[in-house]
């Protein structure tokens, strides 16, 4: 930080609290740093010294052409591909780090910089380099790792098309496999099939990653994955077409293109056949049979790119509220309390409300994304790439969670930039101050990777078919379908009302009446609360669903009407999810003024995370109104605690100086 | 638009609207807009003629230079002058139309272009043009409007300071008279005082109308206007110091900047002195005797800045919706009733939930603009400017209005141009489809022209004192220190809840149970619902600041700790005047299809804004569970209703094809 803080005022400490004991705890930035950065904490220091280095890229960023920035920002990623930063994820034999959970670690702290690199470099590494490894075989590995790995060779991800996004199984290119020649002519036929918002397509990637129904003597066997050559010694190789996507709201660093294949001729080895095969004669081979669970497994391969965007919005989400803090206890705006000297904005009440409940909430979401991370980590450590043959119902959970924690992390990055830029006035508008930035470039988080919307319903479908094989394996038309199957009388009956309320009150004190007797600080009750309304709403969308269908109405229709309660279940799940990993990480620390700090930041959490919600509880009879009026004054009560503390809170978040910027916001007002 | 749309599904209908009769409506575009267009549709059309004649910008703000922009940006707003399009709300002898309501209804219109050319107009004729008009007299209007008016001029409004924004009352800058010379001496004491964020001011303005604190022969009368040049043949003259803001999120076709005056010395008729007056021997007059009473009735003569802001949110919001609702009815995602063809968006239940509301509310703060500005031209289309002797009662209302619309109206800006671009996916994140300059150039409006929070809590501060002349009077610490006063005994008493009931419920069908038996679509319903909420909001807070002070605690904390309650208490006080413009507005339309339909768009605002805060409604007694469920119900059935007209009513908004651009959006996925 720039200057030292002006001292924090004395804090409003209710009386009620003075009679249980209760002591304002200190926060030790360093200790709390220390905890957020977790095992990793080595990578992560890297990558801040790494972003600190190449600072200038945010400058460079305001002030470049977009052509000129776009090189910059390759220069950058190549500069920190050789620290060996971006390459974690990769076997040490190509020049990787060989750890997984490192590369996530990572790939989240880069989102403290300048976001164009970020996504640069998920491009890279992620999505291209990812789908080589985990689709491709030893073959493609010896071919392409080192090179990618060290960013001599540029690759990109060519698989949304203009007409289709989230609905992957429908793409239209084609590879269709010409035997006598043993090659793949891949034809994009019409322009909804073109590959569109292709990062790293425009200017700089010599190979791609191709998506394409395959077509073998005829037959078509579903999506699969080629990689292909489109530029030779950069220019674009003959039956390839690239267009630039030209101006983006954000993120104008890197260069997304179109692509369309006019009969591109590839040989037979470009197949990435980690999960199916096509032999010289024209065979199809594919250790899995069901052509959608084919699907489903090669995309799951791919799931680390959703746990990585996640991440980056939990962390750029950091960087806006490290800002807009320190902004707020230097600001003054008003003599509300003294006729001499104007109140700093952070001891109001109202801003209180608007920043701290989002502090705790970067807390809660930092520590469930740690969560995936360490599953992600610990599904793809297994002995070489994923088989069929692991943990079916540890990778769908992982996929479900992953889907989940990033719909949650990115909208919240979008809701907590937008709110401290408009905490910071119309000094937040000048783009040195980082929001525009920050803003303009996360805006497609909630979109990329996944839009948020379709990835609560692929929630929802694991917790509909208790992440079961055989219903993974329906098309995507079946989140309609499966309504007719038996798994809806299964979730019905696991979700009985009185069943829920009869596991929660042996866990809770007050026996039948725990809804209304727990302490509201209790987090057994906190989370009691969360996990009874997930199970209400899982069962509740089973039994609107199957009563639908058992009307015979159409399928669609049904669903159409259900999909908000679907996506509300989804979204309860998730929350609970990451409320429970919060509560985790506070449990395990000793005694001490940081696990008190924590359980304030859990507790403020928790509680308005239910507050947020506070209607649904009430409806089903969760919540009486003087107890809901409760859970909104202790929301209050809590901010008013964890103000002293607030500075701290960021400045454990660890975010390099050099990557606030703001001199105006960070040094004005005293 | 560009092609036809494909055909509209079979609506679904409850079957209890076939037994009441219901039938589905059909939307006339062309008499809907002009129900939109209103009054003023004459310039309401100059404009979005004008606006295509120069829809050129909206691409050269994507391919230009700042510099480049910001003199393209100047030269369209002075083409613009040219047709009187900017110049209605100044008097026909300078060259005006003589027409407020028409200058609000042209601003407002020009909002669905570019809002660099908007800002610029608002900087120039609204803020610049209007205080000399407003707080300078014949001589100055002599002197600058017709110039002004012709764009031949162009002026700043140098009001904000970097340490100062939302309390102006507290500015830095100091004027002082020199009696010798007969001239003020401008001067900023300090970097936290330079003006900052001016818009004009960086490459345009000649002339600037500086706010001073006023000091004559060493007494302070607080802050007073004066019309100052600060480049002579475009060089900055001496005396005054000019710094670019430099990149912002948007607008970056306003050249923003920051002034310092190091003794500038200005002519004693520099002095706007339609409120004040010095003396050439030094001696300082006004007619208003109390100096916050002065301040506020200056400032309050400012206004239309505030209706303009608001307006101009609305219609930005409308631009987005265009293009979203049509992307909708286009694009196909997912099997999900055929399995031959993907299904439409706008047929998901989701997606109709996430746009369909703001369909409908934005046709609610559209009627509610119109009741704002009309209010506006009647205070101000008296004979000459504003007196203190005219009708004070009326100007208060007005500000509070206009306050409140401004912040509602914003901040829909940010939310629908927001879920429109998610919704529209990555498409939507390109900026040749609109929503990259629709986002970044709106996000201020939420902060300029008075901060949300700020405006929210002058409305609470109207109704806790009744508009009454002497509270207004108060300073902004008054916000925390009037509560000590008699005026919270009359709010307590006039808002108790028994009165509340007892009031409602003669107005409707029920009695004493009217909350549980009024029909849903009954508009009284849903009017008495939010006339309810917001008296017994502004009586909560009343009560809660009283008892406070009367326990001797700090007005300021007291004040900090309620600060929530009392801006909640303000926004339901605008939600109230919102659906009371949408209600009188369908209920003077003839029977009809548009009513029918209207009534509808009515219906769908007022059980979401409901539905929206359900939570309080059952708190405070007035929703049990059962009908807060069926409120849910019932937006969704309305949603399904006013589907098929979708895209009907947001082309009655009568966007120019011009100003949607987004070919891929408006094209693909057929």
């Amino acid at each position: 930080m720039p200057t030292p803080e002006p001292e924090a005022p004395q804090v409003e400490v209710d009386t009620d609290d003075h009679a249980k004991g209760y002591q304002q705890p200190e926060v030790d930035v360093a200790e709390m740093r220390r905890l957020l950065d977790g095992r990793h904490h080595e990578v992560r220091d890297l990558v801040r010294s790494n972003l600190a280095e190449h600072a200038q890229v945010l400058l460079d960023q305001e002030q470049m052409s977009t052509a000129d920035f776009r090189e910059r920002v390759k220069d950058v990623v190549v500069m920190m591909a050789e620290t060996g930063q971006t390459g974690m994820g990769f076997p040490e034999e190509y020049g990787g780090g060989g750890d997984i959970g490192a590369s996530i670690a990572a790939f989240e702290t880069l989102a403290l910089g300048d976001l164009s690199v970020l996504v640069k470099v998920g491009v890279q590494f992620g999505l291209f380099g990812g789908a080589v490894l985990q689709l491709g075989t030893k073959a493609h590995h010896d071919a392409y790792l080192a090179d990618l790995v060290s960013g001599r060779t540029m690759g990109c991800f060519a698989m949304t098309e203009s007409g289709h996004g989230s609905n992957v199984q429908a793409l239209g290119t084609v590879a269709t496999y010409d035997v006598e020649a043993q090659e793949f002519v891949i034809t994009t036929p019409d322009d909804a099939s073109r590959k569109d918002y292709i990062g790293n397509a425009a200017a700089h990637a010599e190979l791609a990653v191709v998506f394409a129904q395959l077509d073998v003597e005829g037959e078509r066997h579903g999506v699969h994955a080629f990689v292909v050559r489109i530029r030779e010694g950069g220019e674009v190789v003959d039956g390839v077409r690239i267009e630039d996507c030209g101006p983006k709201m954000g993120l104008n660093g890197v260069d997304n293109g179109r692509i369309w294949f006019d009969g591109l001729r590839v040989p037979r080895t470009a197949l990435l056949n980690q999960f199916a095969e096509v032999t010289p004669e024209g065979r199809y081979l594919s250790p899995i049979d069901n052509p959608n669970k084919r699907f489903f497994t090669m995309l799951g391969t791919l799931v680390q790119g959703r746990v990585c965007v996640g991440g980056a919005g939990i962390n750029a989400s950091k960087v806006a509220l490290a800002i807009a803090t320190h902004y707020a206890v230097r600001r003054r705006q008003f003599e509300a309390t003294d006729p001499e000297q104007e109140q700093v904005l952070l001891d109001y009440g109202m801003h209180q409300r608007r920043l701290l409940p989002l502090v705790a909430r970067t807390y809660a979401l930092h520590f469930a994304q740690e969560v995936v991370a360490a599953q992600l980590h610990d599904v793809f450590s297994g002995p070489g790439p994923i088989e069929e043959g692991s943990d079916e119902h540890a990778r769908r959970m992982l996929e479900s969670r992953a889907a989940g924690t990033k719909a949650l992390g990115t909208w919240h990055a979008t809701r907590t930039i937008q709110e401290c830029r408009e905490a910071c006035g119309g000094a937040g508008y000048l783009s040195e101050n980082r929001f525009a930035a920050l803003k303009a470039d996360t805006d497609v988080f909630t979109t990329f990777e996944g839009d948020n919307h379709v990835l609560l319903q692929l929630v929802a479908k694991g917790l509909l078919t208790d992440y079961a094989g055989e219903f993974e394996e329906m098309d995507q038309l079946g989140m309609a379908r499966f309504v007719a199957g038996l798994a809806v009388d299964t979730v019905v009956e696991r979700t009985a009302v009185h069943k829920l309320v009869q596991s929660v009150r042996d866990l809770l004190p007050g026996g039948d009446t725990w809804d209304q007797e727990a302490g509201l600080l209790d987090p057994r009750y906190q989370l009691a609360m969360l996990r009874f309304r997930e199970e209400h709403m899982i069962g509740g969308v089973a039994r609107r669903l199957k009563r639908g269908i058992d009307q015979k109405e159409d399928p669609g229709a049904v669903f159409s009407r259900v999909q908000d309660h679907v996506i509300a279940a989804a979204r309860a799940h998730t929350e609970r999810l990451v409320l429970e990993a919060f509560v985790a990480k506070a449990a395990e620390l000793p005694d001490g003024d940081l696990k008190v700090a924590l359980n304030l930041l859990c507790d403020l959490h928790a509680l308005s995370t239910i507050e947020a919600d506070r209607a649904w509880f009430m409806e089903h009879g969760r919540l009486s109104s003087t107890r809901s009026k409760a859970i909104s004054r202790e929301v209050n009560a809590l901010c008013r605690k964890v103000r002293p503390l607030a500075v701290d809170l960021v400045d454990a978040f660890g975010v390099p100086e050099e990557m606030l910027r703001s001199p105006e916001l960070l040094a004005w007002g005293e």
